[in-house]
C-alpha cells in the first residue's frame, strides 16, 4: 500500500520495527517459548522439548510470505505460525514437536504477543514524551517574558507570554504521561486461557502454567483470561489518541503562528525541508502537516477499536480481527507525531519582534479589557464595557489608536489620570498570572518526573 | 428532534436532568455565584453585590428560550446567561449588577458548569455500576456450576460454566470502575482563566480568587487554565465509551443466548415488553437493542471529541462547540445502557436445561479438544490433533456421536481405557480453571469495592 | 439535554420541526392512514374503517410523553403509536379500530415515516443550497478582479482573485446538489414488507396494497422491502456529511481570512453579534464556529450510520435503533450550517485593501514562481528554481524586496529587461486562468440550475 | 507494520498492486509524462524534452526507499519524485531535465496519480461486484423454494425463502453498482492547477495544456482545479464504505446461519480452512471474520476522510495528508471483502433440512401471525392478536404445539374449520410475496447489467 512511500513521513521507524511482520511474529514466538519453558518447569512436557521449542522460536527462521498466505485460510496468524514452528522443531527433534503450543489457543499466542509489543511500544512513546516535555520546558524558560497576542476564536484577545502558551502544552503532556502509565498498568498482562478461556486442556495445572509464563515474560497475571473483553486494547488506543489530540493542538498552534501574515514562529529549517516543487520562496510547516494528519486519522482508528469491543461470547468474530491493524497504526502515528514535534519544539525559531509587532497591530484594541477593568470599579462592569466597546468601534472606524480615543473621552478623563491610562495600555502590565502559571506548570512537570523515576 | 420520542428508550431520565437546559444553565450559575462570593471574600467586590448575585443564580428564573435564541448571535451560552443574570440582579440592586461575571470569561462559566455536571453525572454512573456489578456477582453465585457451551468465532468450542461468562463481564466492569475514578480525578477541576487564560483582569488577585472558588465549589484547582486543552473532556468521553463497549459486549452475549435456536437465556419479561405490532408470539430483546445501539453510537461521539481536541491558540473555534452535545450524549447513553442492563442481568431468565441440551447438541464434538489432550501425551500434539480431527469429520459425515467413533478407533483403544474415554467425554470434567477464575473475579470485585469505600 | 440551550445555535428550526416528536409521529401516522385507505380501496378492509383510521391519524391528538414512556418497553415507537391510534379510533368506531395497522409491521410505519421526513428535509436542504449557491455566485461577480494572496500549506503562495476562491466553493456546492439529487432518488421509496418482508399477512394482495400506498404517498416502490438493508439511510447520511465537509471548508477559509493579522474578510456584523463577555473589542466569527462544529460532529455521526448497516437477518437488533437520532442530527447540522453560511457569504465584508496589502506583505516573494517561470525557458527549470530560491533567501535575510535582489543579479540582467522583470512582479499579471475558471464555475452552476428546474 | 502478516487476510493482492509504492509512484509519473507530452504538443517545451521525460517515467527505475526518506523533509511524495525524475532525465539529456514538471505543482502530480489509481481500483471493484452479484443470483435460483425461518430482532418471526434473503443482498448490491458508477463519474477527472490553482505558471496556455493532458490520460477535465476541495475523494470513500456495510451485513447473516445451534449454512470448506490451533472439530467462518472486520474498520476510515475535507485556503495542511492512506485502505478492504464473499456466496453449503427443522423448532409459534391474520377478519385485529398471544403463552408454558392449543380453543373452532387451521399452519402457504420479490430483484439486476454494458 501507499504506506511504502509515506510510512516514514507519518510514522516512526523504531515503532514500525516493533509492529512489522517479524516483530509481530516474534511476539507470538516469545509466548510459545515461554509456554514451553513453563510447562517443562512444571513437568508437563519434557525439558528437552522445551529446549527444542525455545531454540526454534526465532522470527528470522520463518517463511513470512507463506505465513501471510496461510493466514487467509486460517483466519489468524497463530495457526500458520504454530504449523511452521512445529515443522522447525520437528526438523531437530520429532518428539519435541509434539509439544508445541501445548494446551494453548491461537489467541493466547496472538494476544500475549501483542501485549509484549505494546510494552516495547509504550517504552518508545515514553522516551519521546520525555524529550518533548523537556523541549517544551526549555522553550518556556527561554521565553518567560516574550510578549505574544493571546488569541481566542482566532481573534486577538489579550497579551500573554509565549511561555504561557508552551506551559499549556507541557501541562497537557504531563497528564498524558499519567494516562499512559495507568493504561500500561492495565494492559500489560498475560493472555492465557486456552480454547475457551478455561485452560481445561491443562487440567488442574492451567493456572500454574500461567503463573510460570507470567514470571518468565515478566507480564503480570490478569484476574482471568480476557479473550473477548477488549477494553485493555481499546483503552491503549484511546490513550494514544488523546495524546495525539494534544500533539495536533500544538501543531495547529505552531502552523497558525507560522502563517505568512503572522510570522511569529517557524519550524526549524534545513536544506530541502519544507520547500515546494514549484515555488522557490516556500517554507512549509512539514512537521505540522504530519502531526495534523495524525490528529485527523486517530479518531477514526479509535472508533474502530471501540466498535470492535462488542465481541461475541468467549472469542469474537471480526471484532478481534479489526484490532490487528488499528492499534499498531495508532502507535505509529503517536510515535511519528512525537518524532516530528520533538525537534520542532526544541528548535522552534521564535520571532519575538514579530510577536511584539502583532501585539501592537490593533493600536491598543488588544487592551480593551484592561481599560474596561480599569473603569469598571468606577462605573460598574456593564457601563464600563459599553463605554470601551463604543470607543473600540470609533477607533476601528476612524483607524485611530484606542489610547487616543479613550484619552479624548471626557468621562474617562474624570476617572483615570493619563498615567493610569498609560499603564493600562502597557501590555507587559496586563499579563496577570502568566508567570505564576508557567512556574506551576514547571513544578508539575518536575513532580511528575520524580514520580516516574521512582 | 426525534430525541423527544426515543430519549427514554436510549437514555436515562436522571442523567437527562443533569444535562438538560436548566441543568446546564444552573452549572454556569453555580460558577457565577461562587465567583461573586470568592471576590467579595477577597474584598474585590462588595459583599452586598455578592449576595445580590448569588440570590439571582437560580435557573428557574431565567428565560431559557430567549437564552437559546440569543446564543445564536453570541456563539455561546454564557454571554446571554450573563446578560440575563445582570438584568435579574439589577432588578434588585443596580450596583450589584455591575459586578456580575467580574473578571471572568464565558468559557470559565461554561467549562466550570460542565465540570459540575460531570461530577453529578459520574455519581449517577457510579451508582449504576454498583448495581450492575452486584447483579453480575449474584448471577455468578447462582450459576457456579451451570454448564454452558463456550463459543468462539460463533461456533461451539468447549464447555464452560455460565458463571465464567458472567465473571468475564464483572472483571471488565471492575476495570471500568478504576478508569472512571482515574478520569474523574483529572476532569474534576475548576476552569478559571479570564479572557486569555492569564486572569489579567484580576491583577494580582487572580489565583486567590481561583482558590476561593475552588474551595467554595469543592473543585480542585488545575495547574493552570485549560481553555484550549481538552484532553480532560475527551478522556471523560473515551472512558464512557470504553464502558459502553463492554456493556455492548454483554448485550451481544445475551442477545445471542436469547436467539430462538439457542434459547439459553431470556431478558426478564413483563406485560407488553418486547412484543411485536404484528406477531403475537414475539419476545424481543428490547434492552439488548438499546444497549447495542448505544455501542454503535458511542464510537462516533468519541471520534467527535477527539477531533475537537485540535483547538486553536488560547481558546478554539468550533472544536469547543462540538463538545457541547457529544459529551452529554455519551453520559446519557452510558447511563441509559446501564439502566437497561442492570435489571436484565439481575432478572435474566437462565434456562440451564437448554444450556445442557446445547452442550449435547454436537454429540461430543464439543469435547474434541479434551480427547485430543487425552491422547496427546501418548501421540504427540499434532498426531493426536489429526486423529481426533478425522474422527470428528467421520462423526459429522455419518451423524454419529464422537464417543462412538473414537471408541471404535483401534489406535485409541490401545491407549485409553473405556472409562478414561468416558471421563474425557464428560463436559463437567473439562472445565479447567472455571471455578478458580470465578473466585478470582469475585475477589477482585470485593477488593475494588473496599478500595472505593475508603 | 443541552440541546435545549444550543439547538438553535447549531441547528435549524424548520428542520427541527420535521424531525421533532410530533413530526416523527406524523410520519408514521401518514403511513397508517395511507395503508388504511389503500386496503379499503382494494376491498381488504371496510371503507368506514379506513375513514375512521385516517381521521385519527393526527399527531396533535396523541399523548407524546406516554408514547415515549411506552417505547422503553416496546423497543420502538410504532408499537405504542399503534396502540394509541387503536384507542383513538375505537373511541369513534369500535369496528374500525380492528383494522388499524392491518398487515403491517412496526418497521413499515417507522421507516416509511422516516422516508417522508427525509423528503421534507431534503426540500429544506435544497432551498438552502439554492440560496448559498446564489450568494457565492454573487460574491464571485462582485470580486472578479479583487486580488488576494493564494495560500497553500497556510503560507502565501501566489496571487489569485477572491472570485476564484469563491468559484471553488460554488463548484463543490454544485457537485453536492448532484449528490443530493441522486441520493434522494434512491432513498425516497416506500417501506412495506410486513413482519419479515414477505407481506404474507396480506396473502396475494400484498404488493397491490404496496402499490396503492405508494400512489397515495407519492413515494415510489422499491424492488422489495429493505428492512435490514440500510444503505439508503446511510447514503443519505454520507451525502449530508460530504456537504457539511465542504461547508466546513468554506467556514475554515472565512475564519482564516478573518484573523486579526489577516483581516481580509469579516462575517457580517450585527449589534450583539460575535461579542465577548469580557473583551469589549471582540468580533468573533460566530457563524464559522457553528459550521466548523458541524464539520467536527458529522464524521462521527456517519461512522454510526455505517456501523449500523451490519444488521441481522430480516430486521436487525440495535443497528436500526442507532439510526434514529444519527440521521436527524445530520440533517439538522446540515441545515443549521447552511443557515449560518448563507447570510455569511451573502453579507461577507470583504476588505480588498487589506487583501492587496497582504499580497504586498512579502515584498515580492509571492511572485517567486513568476520570476522562476520567466527565467526557466532560458536557464531550465531547476537552475531557474535554484537562482530564485537563493534570491528569496537573500531577500528574507536582508529584509529587502525580492525585486531589488533579482534586479541586482547579473545573470538575470543578462536574460530579462527591467520592464520584463517589472511585469513579472505585477501580481495582476500572474493570475493565469483565474477568470476562465470563474466563468467555468458560473456556467457549471447555471447548467445545474437548468437541469434542476426541468 | 502488522500489515505484512495480515495484508492478504484482509485485503486483495490486485488492489495492493494498484496502491503500493510502485503503483503510487507510477501514477505520478504517468502525470509527469502526459504533462511533458502535452506541453511539447503545444510548443511549450521541446519535443525532445518530452521524449526524454516520458522515457524516464518508469517506477522501476526509481529508488523508492530514498523517495520515502526524502518525503519526510518534503512533506509530500511528489517533490522527491520530481527530484529523482530530474536526475534520471538529466543522465540522458541535460536540457530535457530542465523541463521536468514544467508549470505543475506537487499536488497536481499526486492527485492526478491518485485519480489514475482510483480508476484502476474501481475497475477491480466492479469486476468483483459482477462476480458477487452473479453468485447471489445463482443462489436465489437454486433456493427459490427453500424454506427458512425469517428472523427479526434475532428471534424467529415468520417463514421466508432462502432466495428472498439472497434477493435482499442482490438488490442492495445493485444499488451499490449505481453508486460506484456515479461516484466514478465525479472523481475520474484531472487535477491540474499549478501552485495555487490558477495555472499562472503557464501564462495563457494553462487550460490548453490541461486539455491536452486530459486527452492523453483519458481523464475528463474538471470545471476548475480542486486542490482543497476534497469531496470527490471523500465521496469515493463513502461509496466504498456503504458497499462494505452491505458486505458486512451479508457476512453477519452467514455467520449467524453458521452457528452450531442454527447450522443452516456453512462457508465452503477446504483442507486447513477455518480450523483451530487447539480444537480438532472446529470449522470457523473465516471469510465472515475478515468481512466483518472490514465493516468495523471502514466507518473510522470514512470519518478520517470526512474530517480531512476541512482544508485550508488553496491547498490544505494535514487534511490532504490524512487521505493518503485512508482511501487506499478502503479500496483494499472493499476488494478484500469481495474476494472473501464471492467464493463464500458461490459455494455456500446450504442445509435445507436444518432450515426446515428450525422452522419447525417452535412447534408452530413461527406461524402465530398467520393464525392472527386468519382470525382478524372475524374478530378484529386487536382481539385476534390477543387471542393468539395468549395461545402462544400457553403453548410455550406447557411446551405444546400451537396448533394443538389453537385447535382446542372453542372460540377459534367456531370461526375456522380444521382444514383452514391446517392451512394456516403450513409455512409454505405463508410466504406472501417472496417469489414476486425474488423475481423483482432478478429483473432489477438484469436491467442494471444491461445499463452497465451500454
Amino acid at each position: 500500500m501507499a504506506q511504502g512511500l509515506v510510512g516514514l513521513l507519518f510514522g516512526c521507524p523504531a515503532m514500525q520495527s516493533v509492529f512489522d511482520a517479524p516483530g509481530t511474529l516474534q511476539g507470538m514466538l516469545d509466548f510459545e517459548s515461554a509456554l514451553a519453558r513453563a510447562e517443562s518447569r512444571l513437568g508437563l512436557i519434557p525439558e528437552s522439548a522445551a529446549r527444542g521449542i525455545s531454540q526454534s522460536c526465532k522470527a528470522e527462521w520463518f517463511d513470512i510470505p507463506a505465513l501471510a498466505r496461510d493466514a487467509v485460510q486460517a483466519g489468524n496468524t497463530a495457526i500458520p505460525m504454530v504449523r511452521q514452528l512445529t515443522r522447525l522443531v520437528a526438523a531437530q527433534d520429532a518428539t519435541a514437536s509434539g509439544y508445541v503450543h501445548w494446551g494453548a489457543t491461537s489467541q493466547d499466542a496472538q494476544d500475549t504477543g501483542v501485549v509484549l509489543q505494546i510494552r516495547a511500544a509504550l517504552d518508545l512513546v515514553d522516551a519521546r514524551m520525555d524529550r518533548l516535555c523537556e523541549a517544551a520546558a526549555d522553550l518556556m524558560q527561554r521565553h518567560r517574558t516574550t510578549l505574544l497576542a493571546g488569541r481566542t476564536w482566532m481573534q486577538q484577545a489579550l497579551p500573554i507570554t509565549f511561555a504561557l502558551k508552551a506551559a499549556g502544552w507541557l501541562d497537557a503532556l504531563v497528564r498524558h504521561r499519567e494516562r499512559l502509565a495507568e493504561a500500561r498498568r492495565r494492559v500489560q498482562v498475560l493472555q492465557f486461557g486456552g480454547a475457551a478461556g478455561t485452560l481445561a486442556s491443562l487440567g488442574e495445572r492451567g493456572w500454574d502454567v500461567a503463573a510460570a509464563i507470567s514470571a518468565d515474560l515478566e507480564l503480570p497475571l490478569p484476574t482471568l483470561p480476557w479473550h473477548s473483553h477488549r477494553d485493555r486494547i481499546a483503552e491503549t488506543g484511546t490513550t494514544l489518541a488523546l495524546l495525539i489530540g494534544t500533539l495536533g493542538k500544538i501543531a495547529r498552534d505552531i502552523s497558525l503562528l507560522m502563517q505568512t501574515e503572522v510570522g511569529e514562529a517557524l519550524e526549524p529549517g534545513a536544506p530541502g525541508r519544507g520547500g515546494s516543487s514549484s515555488m522557490p520562496h516556500k517554507r512549509n510547516p512539514v512537521a505540522c502537516a504530519a502531526v495534523l494528519a495524525a490528529a485527523v486519522r486517530a479518531p477514526g482508528l479509535v472508533a474502530t477499536l471501540l466498535t470492535a469491543m462488542v465481541q461475541e461470547h468467549e472469542r469474537g468474530l471480526g471484532g478481534w480481527h479489526a484490532e490487528w491493524t488499528a492499534l499498531p497504526e495508532l502507535f505509529d502515528l503517536a510515535a511519528g507525531a512525537l518524532d516530528h514535534l520533538c525537534p520542532t519544539v526544541a528548535g522552534l525559531e521564535v520571532n519575538a519582534e514579530r510577536m511584539q509587532a502583532n501585539v501592537d497591530l490593533t493600536q491598543g484594541l488588544i487592551l480593551a479589557e484592561a481599560i474596561k477593568m480599569g473603569l469598571a470599579p468606577k462605573l460598574g462592569g456593564p457601563t464600563a464595557f459599553g463605554l470601551v466597546e463604543q470607543a473600540c468601534a470609533v477607533a476601528v472606524k476612524e483607524n485611530r489608536p484606542l489610547r487616543e480615543v479613550i484619552g479624548a473621552n471626557a468621562q474617562v478623563a474624570g476617572l483615570l489620570s493619563s498615567q493610569e491610562i498609560d499603564r493600562l495600555f502597557d501590555p507587559a502590565q496586563y499579563l496577570g498570572m502568566s508567570q505564576v502559571f508557567v512556574d506551576r506548570a514547571l513544578s508539575g512537570y518536575k513532580a511528575n518526573q520524580k514520580l516516574r523515576q521512582r
